[in-house]
Formats: C-alpha cells, structure tokens, sequence
C-alpha cells in the first residue's frame, strides 16, 4: 500500500508546500488539512496554538493513517512542533529548520533576514535556528501580507486570467508598497545593528504567492529563500529514507512518475472558501474538500 | 446592586461600542468578552460562529451576572443573534438593527450602501434590516480594513503622539489607497444597479477608527453611520427602559454621573496583545484583563 504523507497548516497556505511536495514524489499519497475554524494561528498564544495543532495532527495520524508529517504552518512550527512530535508516533518535520538549513546554504555574509507572522516571530524560533547555524538572523512580522495574499491582491486583482503578463493592478501596487514599507523597516533595523544581510527568508507559507513583488522590493543581489520550496525538498529527502528503512521495494515511490500525486484535502470549516482559495496555493483545483470537526 | 452590561465580540473592535456605551451609561457596570482565541469570526461558517458566540454569551450571564447583553460584533449579530436570544434568559441587542435604523434616519434618497467582513456580507443581514425599512442596500466586504486597523495603519503608523496633527504617514497612505479602491467598487456596482446612495454604514466594530480617513474618501455629502455610536444610544435607551420596569428607583443608573463606569475585560486568548491593542479602540487603559477558557 502506498503510505501516506500528513500535510497540517491553519489554513490554506501550506498547500504551497503541498504543491512543492507533491512535485517531488508523484506517486505518493497525501492527505492536508488546514484548520481553518481556527485560523489564523499567527495571533495567538503558544498553549492555543499547541492544543489545537495537535488535535490537527493526530487526525492526520489517527484518522488518515500518516505515516509521516509535515508541519507547513511556520507558526505551528515554531511554537507546537514539541508538542506535536510528543503526540503522534511518526517522524514530524516542521518549515523552521529546512528554512534555515536554506539560509546557510545561501548566505555568504551570515546575516540573514527573515519575515513571517506575529507569533512567529515573537517565538524566534528562525533567529534560534539561524544561531544554531552560526548565522545571525533578524526578524520582523508582516501582518498584512497574509490578508493581501487571501484577497487576492498579488498580481492583477485576484483575476490574474483578465491582466496582461507584467501588468501591475493598483491591488497589486498596494501590496508592493506594503512590502518596501515593510522592508524598508527591516533594513534600517538591520543596518543600525551593523549587519550586511544578504539573505531573505519568506517564513511563512503564504508568502511564496509574493515572491515576484518581494523579489523586485529587495536590494540588488539579495537572495530570497522559499521556505515551502526548502521544506519540501527535506520532506521528500526524509520521507524516502524512511520508507527505504521501512518498506519492501515495490513500495518506493520515486520509482516511477506515471501518475499525478494522490491529494486528499480537510478542512474544519468554510469548504467553499477553502476550494476557491486554496487552488491558488496549490496551483491545482484542490479536488472535493472534506468538512471535519476537531471540537472547540 | 448595580446591574451588569454585557458587552461581546470576538476581538477587540466591540471596546468602540464598550465606549460610547460607558459615555451613555457612566455608573453602569460592565462586563467585557473578547473571544480573541478564535477571531476573527468574520471568515468562519454560520455553524462555528454561532456556536463560538453562543459559549461567550453564556460566560457573561452565567459567570459575569450580566442582565443585558450587547453583541458588540457586526458577524455575530448577522449570523447569530437569534442563537444567542434562545440560549440566554436576559435580553440581547446586536448592532446590525441599531445600524439599520440609523441609517433609515439619515438618508434622503432611501439607498444605503454598507461595508463590512465577509460573512457580515454573505449574511445580507443588513440588506434585510434595511428593505424592512424600505431602504435598498448594497454591501461590499472589505477584508483588509480590520488587519490594516489592528496593525496601526490609521494615522500615524501606530505611533500617534508622535505625529502633527493632520500628517499622514507613508502608512495611513496605505490604508487610505484600500479604502478608495474599496469605495470606488462599491460606488461603480452602486452606479451600475441605478442607486442613488447617499449614506454608508461602517457595518465593523473596527471601523470607527478609520472614520476620518472613510469620511474624506466619500462623496460629498454621503452621510456616514458608525454602528457602535447607534448601537451605544439603542443599548442605553433599552437598558433604562428595562431596569426602570425591573427596579427600584435607586438603582437607576442614569440618575447621577459621579463615578467612571466600572469595566472588567476578559479575553480567550493573548491578554497582553488584548491590553496593548484594547486601550486604542475602548479610548483609555483597559485594566488588566482576565483570561479564561471557553473550551475549544
């Protein structure tokens, strides 16, 4: 039997590491579920967040027998990936570590910037990560993002399909000066601390969907890295150990690309939204979403 | 004994009803409930949120003693409200009625357009406030003015005293650009459909601090109804009608402004966040606030 891969997040973000994954390993089989009764994470506590990011996981586990999970929420991530790996029985990766694994990888000065939500960056989770690397890391939250993001505001209004290639709606130049803005600050911070940071870490899983505006906003020669490109490519490196451990031969799911990733998608509430949105994260209609009721 | 207000909404915006309520009311005593562990209500399902603003009404009489409640959040009042009546024995006011009937009173041509949060516009309920009162109404959802408000970006960056009176900062510019898109949409459907709208409804708890930068991006003499202000005077008059009928003449509690009314805030979820963000929408320090824990 093909195993089964557990992709958690708040909402529909993380089906940008999804889309990501489900490149990497065509043949295997998945199942997502954006806690979207209770998002957004990004406001809250570490004791909410930890609660209900375990009531998520252990659906995954309990419920669609995962086998492996992923944590594509970087507030989950940073604030409940104990707790999580403390309650289910299989091997969890969260977006913290393959985000910082990146930067290193990227950044020659060793300073490196990072953007993400509030609760992300209040846990430091990338700054402690980033420090265990020998880098040094300076983050700031950038609550609009996700909202701009979620009403569509990137490229052309939400209606890419009407806009001409390269074509900036006035949306999408709100959106652009929300990012210098945004930046803006952060430079500054970074330049009053001394530091010559040559590197951006997008640490939240919305953001990819900015990273043509992103990208134009920062300084020539910075690199912008892509913590759902960077997760997936560890999920998929990790998951195929595990399998090769655990599995007979004809379970290996690199083997062979003759088939489009199995998805299955979950959501605690707003299914409707959750199609219309989330087939932009994913790059895919998202298939029929399932409601489930986690409590609370 | 002087009696309890309840006052609820799922963040902090219900604290611009809180306050001119404790104008009307100065020796009443309130009671406070921002459900901020699982806001912002305004994208969840009729289902969730009546379930949520259910538990929170419940805490208030059962736990606080309130007498009277005010559903001080446009998307509970829209989707709950007649939930909320069943399962508490005190009377309950929400703000879309109130909203509605101010607006009656102020337009001239009867076309009334309304801005608000998702499910307040999916509801229609204030287009059916309205036509019940021979009004036609045209709503539009403005997502991002709430996150736009919670991150400062009203006058000054969030950082008001620092700023000449009348500057606008590089981030108000932001929210200002939003909202003339916002208002252009809705004034061209408002067009294409014939109306002749000479009033908008601030349909959001949140919205009466963008009221300066909404009064100067509206035509020319538009009236604009803020529904905490009509929700306040509909809750005080119906609040002394109602203690006048049940008490004894020393508890009237308009009868004398001697003290400051007495306000107790409670929050699901990140107190601080709650008091650092509270004292801008109540207008003065929100006190310490208590949390609790509704379940969920």
């Amino acid at each position: 039997m093909v195993p089964t891969i557990g992709v958690f997040d708040s909402g529909f973000g993380g089906l940008t590491v999804l889309r990501a994954l489900a490149t990497r390993l065509p043949n295997a089989r998945f199942a997502f579920l954006g806690d979207s009764a209770r998002l957004p994470y990004g406001s809250k506590s570490r004791r909410t967040i930890a609660r209900y990011a375990v009531q998520s996981a252990q659906f995954l586990v309990r419920e669609q027998n995962a086998e492996f999970l992923v944590i594509a929420c970087n507030t989950a991530s940073a604030l409940a990936l104990d707790a999580i790996q403390e309650a289910v029985p299989v091997p969890v990766l969260g977006v913290i570590e393959p985000g910082a694994e990146a930067a290193r990888a990227a950044s020659r000065t060793g300073n490196v910037l990072v953007i993400a939500t509030d609760a992300t960056v209040h846990s430091h989770a990338y700054a402690a990560a980033c420090q265990a690397r020998g880098l040094r890391a300076l983050e700031k939250a950038c609550p609009l993002l996700v909202p701009l993001v979620e009403e569509g505001w990137t490229t052309c209004g939400g209606a890419d399909a009407d806009c001409a290639a390269g074509e900036s709606s006035q949306q999408a130049k709100v959106t652009a000066e929300v990012i210098r803005i945004y930046l803006a600050e952060l430079l500054a911070d970074a330049a009053a601390l001394g530091m010559n940071a040559d590197t951006l870490v997008l640490g939240c899983t919305h953001y990819p969907l900015l990273r043509p505006l992103i990208e134009r906003a920062v300084p020539a020669g910075m690199r912008v890295i892509d913590s759902a490109e960077a997760t997936a490519e560890s999920a998929a490196r990790l998951f195929c150990q595990h399998e090769s451990e655990e599995s007979s031969p004809d379970t290996q799911i690199l083997a062979t690309q003759t088939q489009v990733a199995r998805i299955r998608c979950f959501a605690t509430d707003s299914v409707e939204k959750f199609e219309s949105l989330g087939s932009r994260f994913l790059g895919q209609p998202t298939g029929k979403v399932e409601l489930i009721d986690l409590g609370g």
